[in-house]
């Protein structure tokens, strides 16, 4: 059978601008109706609704089993994550959900169908594909932050336990208590109680906040700056190939044309 | 009749910087009187704002007569959405407002004369239209935090609606509440009632921020890097055509020229 | 007399780097001792902060005196910014100060003897400067911001009015409630009020949000790049003057000269 | 004793990425160990992540005995700050802790324990060097902060004293009540209190806000741009190298070459 034939009308219509926004619209709305039961939807509507949202799995089906049948090396077709993700997505959505029973899983797979946005938006592949790569950049800086965060709970719960045990109990209590800070939450109540006890506790919270804030902003600038560096080094190799180096090299070949021909010329 | 002379000396009256700033100053005077009207002015001071915003509503709708009878394709006039901006500003401001009765629709259409200082100020147009060509690029980041929003809402919905109703009664409100916890406002409160029940529900609010905060600046620096390539790019094109290529074309041309000497001399 | 000479005397010992952290040690600790009267110094301590502040008081006041003296040109003197900042600076602080009486004006004048930092620090110059260049690009985002707080307030004034007086009373109260709206303060609070009476009025404050936040980063982005493209500029023009152009016409006239050697053979 | 040798294969140990990842996980699993008390751990588990700390802080001690004894010239090896840093760490380490005597300086060593993820990860000390580099580079920005705060401060504490004692009693304490109103923790309630007997203080506030949000700004931006020229000049240094000039010393050269030859030709 010619299942390369299929595929590539199946990829058509995917790439289709109006396919996609139809997908994406009957995807998003039939995931707002489950948000927003309260509001008073007309049952028919309803209805054609939940038979679009069928009508769109079993595409994604058709599709996902062309795309494998397709494919010579059945091995590596679960080597690409996307081709990974897009069954398990499919997977999934096919199984049915009765309303009645079961809500909270019928809930959960209801949630995973609206992924399947991913996997006919090309841009969205994309962005969490940039998403992806930033992640092991970040890592390192995850990492140095914890030690911070480490060092400033393992002296908050030794000194401030006893004032307030819900806060500063453990060392990881202490640690919420402190990313709370970090994001300014109601950070001067926490403050002023220990600063009663501790008058220059305030130092102790202002350095933590310089700190972290550094730390973070030190993160920002730094995949900002590598991002860049990727992006222009790409732009500067296009360059050089499309105009730079060939026009040197043709300057330096047309010098040494008139060479051959000098020398022609004093051997005459 | 020479429309085309009128239009251009309205537009040197609107380019002049005084002219500008003299409209501006009534523009935002009388747009703050009305958002002040407990503050004691002089009743003359009031009716001489009056006037001279009466005044420049007539200039406008006057320039824009002109310009739009001086458009010798009269179709294309509205094709040019600035000037369908500026025409419905027009419109709605000489619409009269009696303060007495409908305060309301009067506020609103006090309102819209505020963005006639869009139209006045070239500026502010470059700012809206760098604005709205964002706006595209905005689009799929904000499809990507509609899905971690309708995910992480869905499943906090479905676990903590027994805990608090008016926070997690169903997915709508629940992105309401994480929309919230995103923006730091008293997150903590949010996290600790559910964390009562569910003590490692700190997970749930700590990934949620985790993953919003990196999707937010990574779409931050997406459109940095984007924006700055954009200007990189045409920069160099203005720099190639100024020097660069030209100078390599202009040597190759002397090479070439000698090269003819050369052969002319070989010939001889 | 020679006011030249006096005068790099001066420069030079206000360049230096430890006369500038004694300057800087002395004001930073008498600004810290007024702000700290409920700790403990010894009275000597105090005695002798006083006198070495009151010694770069004059040690500045000497300096710019010289500084003036040594203008050939009186009146262009003035003309720099800096040089009057810092007459003033100099001539509020050597106002005496009597602790007993008039304590507001003493610490005003007390606080202007801080801004003396800035006279002796080059690199703050360097940054208030900056500061200042930046300004103009950020008069027109401002004036955007404006206009977008007044919408909304004109709004909001209008529907929330009965609802809370204090917050959306007029429309410069609700402009003041707009921004603790968008520095995320409470604003939950101000949102589930107008909710309980219009339960749409999440969208007022969600599409407030986004707009000047999306206008804030532009204004960011904005100053980044054009910041960049500025020092870019500058240092593209730097290396040309060093490298390029020079070589490119180094190639150009060994070429000319090329030319010459050939065209006197041709004419043998 | 063949030190240099020794050396060599602890830093191919020290290098091996399993290594490194075995000897993170244990030490960040003994540190949160500490922290979580409360949960239930079994006995045996505890003593083996003890006796595997024990063991790696052993490793550490062997290791950098044999750097110091492999090190020529021993003044020279403190004299690098990572070496004096990797020692200490060391040293607290070794020290025995009794659980149940001096709890607190028992909790303080381990604190530095974690400190010995920086030893063992060369990705944090770069991150650790990259962020030592940019704080001279603020140093200027914080005096400028510190300018804008206490001229702030004592105007608050000059005006508002008498309305709250704890907020604005002395330059101080408003200093600190001002660095909360820049983190925008409850600023409103701060300034309500205030617009209550002066109307007019929320120019105090917003200017403020405005005025170190912009300066914090800047900051970022400065060190963004200047983090990236350096990166650039770099980067242009390293393609000049590799590229540029060469290529057009080479064209030079072959012209000169050419002109011998012309030169030898017009001899003839």
């Amino acid at each position: 059978m010619n299942y390369s034939k299929l595929q590539d009308n199946f990829f058509r219509l995917r790439s289709n601008k109006f396919f996609e926004l139809f997908v994406v619209s009957v995807i998003l709305f039939s995931a707002l109706v489950i948000g927003a039961k309260t509001y008073d939807i007309p049952e028919h509507v309803l209805t054609a609704i939940g038979w679009l949202d069928t009508g769109i799995t079993l595409f994604f089906l058709v599709e996902i089993s062309i795309r494998f049948l397709g494919e010579p090396n059945k091995r590596t077709f679960f080597k690409d994550p996307w081709n990974l993700f897009d069954t398990l997505i499919v997977v999934v959505s096919i199984i049915p959900i009765e309303d009645s029973e079961m809500a909270l899983i019928g809930r959960l797979i209801r949630i995973f169908r609206v992924l399947r946005m991913v996997s006919i938006i090309p841009e969205l592949r994309l962005l969490l594909n940039s998403l992806l790569k930033a992640l092991p950049q970040l890592g390192y800086v995850i990492l140095l932050m914890f030690i911070i965060f480490y060092i400033y709970a393992a002296v908050g719960a030794s000194f401030f336990a006893t004032i307030n045990e819900t806060l500063w109990g453990d060392i990881s209590i202490a640690m919420l208590t402190l990313f709370r800070v970090m994001t300014f939450e109601d950070w001067t109540d926490v403050m002023y109680e220990t600063m009663a006890v501790y008058p220059f506790s305030w130092l102790y919270y202002l350095t933590f906040i310089f700190l972290t804030t550094f730390a973070f902003l030190n993160m920002v600038i730094g995949i900002v700056v590598s991002v860049m560096e990727e992006e222009h080094a790409q732009v500067r190799k296009d360059q050089a190939l499309a105009d730079g180096e060939l026009t040197i090299e043709d300057l330096s070949q047309q010098i040494n044309e008139l060479k051959a021909m000098v020398q022609k010329l004093s051997q005459k």
